[in-house]
C-alpha cells in the first residue's frame, strides 16, 4: 500500500467508512499512520482519530503540529474533542486550544475539561438545540436552523427559560405539525428526564436504557441546561461496564485487551494469582494439621480437589447471580430472605450431587462409612459456599463497594479454604477419629 | 394501596413514568395487576405491558379479553406488538389480530411474526419515514407529516425508488435547510448502512455501535426496505449478550435471574456442577494411582488444592481475555502467535509465583528438593493451563461454536485434572521416586 501514489490511495480511502479506516491505521506503524492521516482531509481524519486505540492516537498526535491538531478538533463534537485534549501533554494544550479558530467551540471544549471523566459531565457534549419558552414556532425554526449547523444529529429540542433553566422539551414531530405562530410555551412538553452533571455514568446508562431515551439533557446544580448525552456514548459505557465485571469475575484486575503487551497483561493478572497462591498456601497449612488423619484414611485426601472445586463453583455461581442482579437492579427483598433462598437452593443441589458422589465412592472404594462422610461434607461445603457467595457481594454493595470484586478468584480462594476446613472437620466427626 | 379509591389511584399513577409503574406491577399478584392495568388508559398501559416480566405479562393478558388486548396492541409500535403476540396462546392470536381496528397496523404485526426472533427481522419495527427519490421537498414534508403520526421518533428519513428498494437517506438537518422545490434525488445521501433481515442480532449490534448509528434500515434479499432497528433495541441485545457470557463464565447455563424460582435456578446451575463433580471424581481416581508416593511424601499432598486452584485461575484468565477479544473483534494475528504470546506470559507469571512458593515451602518444611519439585510443577501447570485456556476458545470459535462456553467451570474442571496429573508426574521425576 505504502508504495502506491498519494492520489490513488486517497481515492481508495475516500470510499471507506472512518471506523474501518481507523481499524486499518491501528495496524500500521506511527510513521505510516501519520502519513495517512495527513493525506486525508480533516473532515474524515477527525472522526478516524476518535476511533483509534489510545496509544496509536498518541503517536500520531505527537507527529502533528498544534495547528493541525486544532484543525482536527474543530471538526469534532465537543465531547470527542475534549476527550482528545485531555490526552494531550499538558504543555501543548494551551497552544492547541488557542489555534482553534471557532472561539465558541474552543470555549465549550475548555468548559468540558473541567468535568470529572467519570461523571455525566465528562460524557456530555455541548452541541444541542435549545429554544426559549417565550419564542414562537417561527423564531424557533429560524434559530434551530442556525443551531442545527453545529449539531450532527438533532435529538430532542430542549426548552429553557430566560435564565437557561431546563423547562421541558419539544418534539420534532410536534414542530412539523404545529402552526408557525403558536408560542413555544403552549406546545412544549413540560416533563423531561434529565441528569445532574455529577451523576455517575452507570446511573445515566440505567436511566437512559430503562426509559428508552436516545439523548438526555444534563443540568447543573441550579437546574441550568449545560449539555446533553447521547445513546451512542451510553452504549460504550454499558459495554465497558459489562467488560469490567466480566474481567473481575475472571480475575483480571485492570482493563486489558488481548493485544496489550505481556507486561501489561502480567500486571493485570498477577495480583489475583498471588491471592490464589496465598489461599493455596493457607489450605496447605490447614491440611498439614490433619496429616495424622490422612495417614490412616488416605482416601479422604483423594477427594480434596473435588471438594475445593465444588466449593469454588457454587460460590462463583451464587455471587454471579447476585452481582448481575444488583447491576440490573432486580434484587428485591431483604438480605435474610435472599440468604434463606440460597441455602435452600444449595441444599437441593447439594443433596443431588452428594447422592451421586456417595454412589461413586461406595462402588469405587467399597467403604460405605467413608463414602457417607465425604458426601455429607459435600452438602455442608456447598451450603457454606452458597452462603459466602451470596452474602459477600450483598454486604459489599451495602457498604458502597463494587460487588463485582467479590466474584472469581476472591470467592474461589476463600471457598477453597473454608471448604477444605469444613470437609476435614466433618469427616473427622463422622468417622469418629 | 388497593383500598384506596380508583380515582386517587388513577391520578397518582398518571404522574409516574410507565417503566416505574411496570416495576410496581411486577411486585403485585395477578388480580391486583389486572385491576391496575384496567384502571389506566391504554396509551400508558401498552407501554407498561412491554416493560413487565414475561410471566407477569402472561398472567395479565390471560385476564383480558381479545378486544382489550387488541386495544393495547394498537398503541404499540409494531415490533413490541409482535413480541407480545408471539407470546399469546396460538388459539387466541387470530381473534386478537382480527380485533385490531387499524388494518395496516395488524398487517405489519402479522408480517413481523414471520421472522425468526433471533434475526434482524425479529428485532425490526415497521414504523419508519420513507420518501420516494422522485418527490420534491414539499411533497416530502407533506407525506412525512402523515407518516410521522405513526412513528414515535423520527430517526433518519429513508429514500427508496419506485420498487421500494433502499437508495439512501435524507438528514432532517438537510430538510430543515433546503428550499422546498428541490428534488429529493438531488439532496439525498446515496450512502446508507443497512442490514439484511437474516442478519444475527449480535452482528447488527456490532455494526450499529461501530458506526455509532441510532437506527439502521433493514432490507430483504432483493434490497427492498422492510423495516428499521433502533438503538434502544440494540442496547437490550448488547446487555443480554454480556449477561449471557457472564453467566456462562460463572457456570450458569440458562438465562436466570436472582428472583426466579429455586427449581429454575437449580436447573440452570446443576449441569455445570455435575460436570465439576465428574472432574473431581476423575482427579480422585488419578490421585489414587499415586497413593504409594503420597504415603512417603505426604507434603506433596498438601499442595494439590493449591496446584488445582492455580491451574483453574490461570485458565479462566486466559480464556476470558480470548472470549472478550473475540466478542469485540480485536483478536489479530494467527492462533500460533497468540499461543506463543500466552506461553511467554504464563512463563513470566509462573516463574514469579513459583519463586514465592519455593520460598514458602522451603521455610515451612525445610526440604529444598521437595519445595523445588512443587515449584517446578507449578510453572509447568501454569503454562499448560494458559495453553488450554487460550487454545480451546480459539478452536471453538473457528468451528463456529460460541467460545463463551469454554470459560468458567469447563476450563476450571479440565485444568484441575490436567494440573494434578502434571503435578504428580513432575514431582515423581524431580524427586526420583
Amino acid at each position: 500500500i505504502e508504495n502506491q501514489s498519494d492520489a490513488s490511495l486517497q481515492s481508495l480511502l475516500e470510499e471507506v467508512h472512518f471506523a474501518d479506516v481507523a481499524e486499518i491505521i491501528n495496524e500500521l506503524n506511527k510513521e505510516e499512520a501519520t502519513y495517512l492521516i495527513k493525506l486525508l482531509d480533516s473532515d474524515k481524519t477527525s472522526d478516524i482519530l476518535t476511533e483509534l486505540d489510545e496509544d496509536v492516537r498518541e503517536g500520531i498526535l505527537g507527529n502533528l503540529s498544534s495547528k493541525e491538531i486544532a484543525e482536527e478538533l474543530e471538526e469534532l463534537d465537543t465531547d470527542d474533542a475534549a476527550d482528545i485534549v485531555a490526552e494531550l501533554p499538558q504543555e501543548i494544550v494551551q497552544e492547541v486550544i488557542s489555534e482553534i479558530e471557532d472561539r465558541e467551540h474552543a470555549k465549550d471544549i475548555v468548559d468540558l475539561l473541567r468535568y470529572d471523566e467519570n461523571s455525566a459531565g465528562g460524557l456530555m457534549a455541548k452541541e444541542l438545540v435549545k429554544v426559549r419558552e417565550d419564542w414562537d414556532v417561527l423564531t424557533c425554526v429560524k434559530e434551530m436552523r442556525a443551531q442545527a449547523e453545529n449539531v450532527t444529529r438533532v435529538h430532542s429540542i430542549y426548552v429553557v427559560d430566560n435564565e437557561d433553566k431546563l423547562k421541558g422539551r419539544l418534539s420534532l414531530k410536534d414542530l412539523l405539525t404545529t402552526s408557525t405562530k403558536t408560542h413555544i410555551s403552549e406546545v412544549y412538553i413540560p416533563k423531561v428526564d434529565s441528569v445532574n452533571v455529577n451523576e455517575k455514568p452507570e446511573e445515566v446508562a440505567k436511566i437512559m436504557s430503562k426509559y428508552d431515551l436516545e439523548a438526555i439533557p444534563v443540568i447543573d446544580e441550579i437546574g441550568r441546561l449545560v449539555g446533553r448525552i447521547t445513546i451512542d456514548d451510553i452504549v460504550d459505557v454499558i459495554k465497558e461496564e459489562a467488560d469490567k465485571d466480566y474481567q473481575l469475575a475472571a480475575g483480571i484486575s485492570q482493563d486489558v485487551e488481548a493485544d496489550d503487551s505481556i507486561w501489561d497483561l502480567t500486571r493485570a493478572r498477577l495480583p489475583w494469582l498471588i491471592l490464589g497462591l496465598f489461599g493455596g498456601a493457607a489450605a496447605a497449612v490447614i491440611m498439614g494439621g490433619f496429616e495424622e488423619m490422612f495417614r490412616r484414611y488416605t482416601v479422604l485426601f483423594l477427594f480434596t480437589p473435588l471438594i475445593a472445586a465444588m466449593a469454588g463453583n457454587v460460590g462463583v455461581q451464587s455471587s454471579a447471580i447476585i452481582v448481575q442482579g444488583l447491576a440490573n437492579d432486580d434484587i428485591k427483598g431483604s438480605i435474610g430472605d435472599r440468604l434463606i433462598k440460597e441455602m435452600l437452593l444449595a441444599l437441593l443441589n447439594g443433596v443431588i450431587l452428594a447422592a451421586l458422589l456417595l454412589l461413586f465412592t461406595w462402588i469405587w472404594k467399597g467403604d460405605f462409612l467413608t463414602a457417607l462422610a465425604i458426601s455429607i461434607s459435600l452438602i455442608a461445603v456447598i451450603i457454606v459456599a452458597g452462603f459466602i457467595g451470596t452474602f459477600v457481594p450483598l454486604f459489599l454493595d451495602k457498604r458502597g463497594i463494587d460487588p463485582a470484586i467479590a466474584t472469581g478468584p476472591f470467592i474461589t480462594t476463600s471457598n477453597d479454604i473454608f471448604g477444605i476446613l469444613i470437609y476435614f472437620l466433618i469427616a473427622k466427626l463422622v468417622l469418629g477419629i
